[in-house]
């Protein structure tokens, strides 16, 4: 059994892999640290989890978890990780970081985006960017895992195709998401209490939200040329998803069936993701607790935009079920191993 | 007091007008007809009017309704209001139609949008297409209302200080709009199912919703130039509401200062449009039940394009609350008269 | 005009005064003070007052308040309203508390529930618990209101006409009852977080809810005999609006014609307690953001039990809309002035 | 592998029995019968299994269904099941009907609750009610699974304890039950319709719902005397879940303690059903997705009578996941085989 643990285990992605792990065939729970919780049970913080996983939360100290553990899992507020990381190396462990301190290949972006200083440069040489159905080739071996994003990952599977192809002005690309209140975690604020956020919808984080230039490094990467967008997330009064609609101009006149080709191209044999049928677009719950991206796009003629829309559960794509599929790939499993749970519909 | 009477009663669009106009001091309800609920009483249907409002509802023969009424208010499905505007054109007296099928000004545009003949295109010199606070001065005298949908009222307000001035370019307008399920009406469809939307956020009317052109043309005339949109709306787990998310290519580089200056002229006066301070961005639940509207903005320097969002209730600013402001202006009553109402938060 | 101070202006109940005061003719705000956001603007607070009430917001000075004032709203936590209480009589304009502190004529009961120690027993003859449908004409000359409590609101008018009537076994009454999350306040904690409460139940306060012996006390002065029951709230994830289903042993046989008839003659002269039609039973968003209340039960011969079932707007009748009922009683003006908005539905 | 065919597999119990026999280790999916989608595939109806379960559906012939199956799932509604088993057991098969047609020993309850004929009495002897948490011993050999309901699995679980000790008045309970939509089914019906639905709470069924006559059948077993309750349900804005609220008279003085040993003593041992710690109650979020069973109980000695509430997901443990379970036990496979998915919180 690879024993697994996680620095961070009582916010909403830590209880995530908590739920998902349990499942997991291949693994066990080796020490679940959390900075307000030691000394409790984990049932006793989520009581969802009552004799399922009672385990006693220990204080978070890296170094104590990594020495009982086969890989560390770090569920931390930005700019926590890199203390952690550096516990993992020493150990000889990977390490896979759920946040956002080892997403960038230039500290200078992470700095002006997150507002805070990173003390980790020397290690991005060991980090890198798995997502794995867009570059799944690279990620075994991998010291420092840059788990991807909530809204990238929907942004960047729902654009790689057409990108890669060349099909897209870099310039015109609009991204317009909405999420899910989990999104937002567990720390208590006026803007995830449940009377201002039920039967309403904001936007927030225009032309600022930080997995802008997450997004644009890895759109530009794809596409093989800089891309730049406007990213503009909303709050949905919905606990689970995320819906990304994407607008583009596209270089050439392209009929939905080459674009649909296109998708099948790529995605055809992934197991996660799936292009729906013609006409039937994405809703959040068809998706709900699964690691499953349903993805579908249309051509519009009359503007020569082509329009987008993925969905994915932000806590299992979009975290812990994509942390676990890189650490499938990291130990030499099958990459689906204890993500198969069909989504939770209705 | 003016006697209204309301054909169509029994819709959303049709009770709202109820909730409305039993708070308006000027008018008293004069006829309620349903083609479903013939028969019954108005709070056999709607038990939230029980004791208000318990008045038996007429079946729907317009020259009856228009007998007894001095303004005639239409909550049909479109291509249903032809009839009834002719009778209310006989008796002399004006028509506001909620629908659409006076909200264009050309046949072929409507024809090729919804899909069904228009069969009283002789009825259009008399129509007019009137949002108040964008064509103010033309609504007096109107004989038929084409009263504005609910997405191009969100839509339309919110850009149109920007295409006023010539700051767009008219050709890079996305429009991602986000309503609640209310918009749907209260016709039976698993689109509206509690169980397939809760929790869930799904995207629809892909490339060829019908207000689509609404939006088009209204913009065009604003603008004076031709201006062709991206318009995608999503369906939200919430009651009411619209939020609009607006994208444009600036045509110049302008400052938000000078952007919120264009706004606060064009609407510093508006009893119902408010530009909310910096940062600010709308939300809207702070506008349920009320006939106000939202709006907030912030250029993007990085990408050279402005992020407008609006909101507003569908079911009164989006459709009866417009209604009685244009009827409020028709009769020369002060335009405020009865839609003054707070929104109701939280 | 009638100048109206509200003092904890900024929790929901302070806000929904603003919203029905400011649409209330014969009042206006003279003062609006906050604990926590003195000196900002109400609107800054909340945005749905933008350009509504823009009024800066004072400190929390009972004296400076009470002087500008004509009748003074004490919107606190329970344990505050002493002072501000004094306040007002030193001014001699009348307090209407929406806490709880002058809603028990036994110190020790409140004590022993509120487990805080009441500093105002002396006020105790100046208040009266003031529930105009039931006690209508002790009111006028109330120094100080005790405003009722939202859950015994739904609860008292449910079961009066039974009561009154002697109809009901006094030890057999249970009384489960479901709130809005509004009902809990704007204080950020973990039962309000969004995602905790979404698409979920859950009972809370079981066997010692504060409300208890506050229902007990009004149940047994309608019954003339001591009423003992068991009270529990439920969170259900809605913004507003309580409904209480009640349970009790008829004491005789009596058929759903003789009980309807009981409460049509209780209640059909008052304006805003309503029976519903038999086997309609109420909905909280038949009275959402309005002063009415839905009622409706049925005899169940098999078990010789009756159910009630009562609806409220937690925020209205529930709070500000009783206490503006309240005032208006006391200020001798018509009872539902400011109060006749209908309910919004959808 | 067991060939598991269905019967109505597109109805919530049917889409729920695909979701969670897709991740059973020991069965595979033989036919996939619908009466309104025969020809589509089944992820053509529910798109959230896309790629997971394309099977095309088949038309409802019980005999077809039955020949390539081990195993025959009923869920359709009432009054349909007769055929069917018929079928089943013509081929000496299992059947496990999730509806009410088996539920009973006597017909003419099922007939007066029911208001249908029930063309089944013979196969009578042949049927067991099969809660195995109640009467595991008796469900191997059991040709006909009468597969318990929603609400009565959450009462005769949350009751059980006490009833078989001899500790309840019989006459005294009372059950207050809360139901997510999905109980409703995807049946179109106002009822069901988000607008009517959200952000709202009402009791329905007051006296008479179906589920009444189960309840007290099964209670009055594990009781050994007649027992009558008063069982209200409601109808929760949410998807998922059942919360029942149970009350009744102790027929002696228990403490908390003791009660609690009861409950331990009956399900310290059960897999999926967990008394909670002291003072945190059932939550339906906690045991959302999973076949687990949440209780907690408290006595009042004020008013001599214990509070019990229990929580489940309708879909699960209240349908689909209880009848799996009834699967494995018949099957002889390890009664939580399938089942042992954590619940997906948040």
């Amino acid at each position: 059994m690879i024993r697994a643990g996680i620095i961070g285990a009582t916010g909403y992605t830590g209880v995530e892999l908590v739920r998902l792990l349990s499942g997991h065939p291949e693994v066990s729970l080796s020490s679940l640290a959390s900075h307000s919780y030691a000394g409790e049970t984990f049932s006793g913080v989520y009581p969802a989890q009552t004799d399922l996983c009672d385990m006693e939360l220990s204080v978070q100290d890296p170094e104590k978890v990594a020495e009982v553990s086969d890989v560390l899992f770090l569920a931390l507020p930005h700019g926590h990780a890199t203390e952690a990381a550096r516990a993992g190396l020493a150990r000889g462990i990977p390490v896979i970081d759920l946040g956002a301190d080892f997403r960038f290949r230039d500290k200078k972006v992470y700095e002006t985006w997150y507002k805070v200083a990173h003390p980790g440069e020397d290690l991005f040489p060991k980090a890198r960017y798995c997502l794995p159905e867009i570059n799944r080739q690279e990620i075994p071996g991998t010291a420092i895992v840059g788990n991807p994003g909530c809204y990238p990952t929907s942004v960047i599977l729902g654009l790689a195709p057409l990108l890669r192809r060349g099909w897209l002005d870099p310039a015109s690309v609009i991204v317009d998401a909405k999420s899910g209140v989990s999104g937002a975690g567990r720390s208590l604020a006026l803007g995830s209490h449940f009377t201002e956020v039920n039967d309403s919808i904001r936007a927030y984080g225009i032309t600022d939200h930080r997995h802008t230039p997450e997004i644009e490094e890895q759109l530009s990467r794809v596409g093989g040329t800089p891309v730049m967008i406007n990213f503009t997330p909303h709050l949905v009064p919905m606990t689970r998803g995320i819906l990304s609609t994407m607008y583009a101009r596209l270089s050439e006149d392209l009929t939905d069936e080459v674009l649909r080709e296109a998708y099948m191209e790529d995605y055809g044999n992934e197991y996660f993701v799936h292009l729906l049928p013609e006409n039937i677009f994405p809703r959040t719950k068809w998706v709900y607790g699964s690691n499953h991206v349903h993805i579908n796009l249309k051509a519009d003629r009359r503007t020569g935009r082509v329009v987008v829309v993925s969905a994915i559960d932000n806590l299992v794509k979009g975290a812990s079920g994509q942390a676990i599929q890189n650490m499938n790939i990291l130990m030499g499993l099958p990459e689906t191993t204890g993500l198969t749970a069909a989504p939770v519909f209705p």
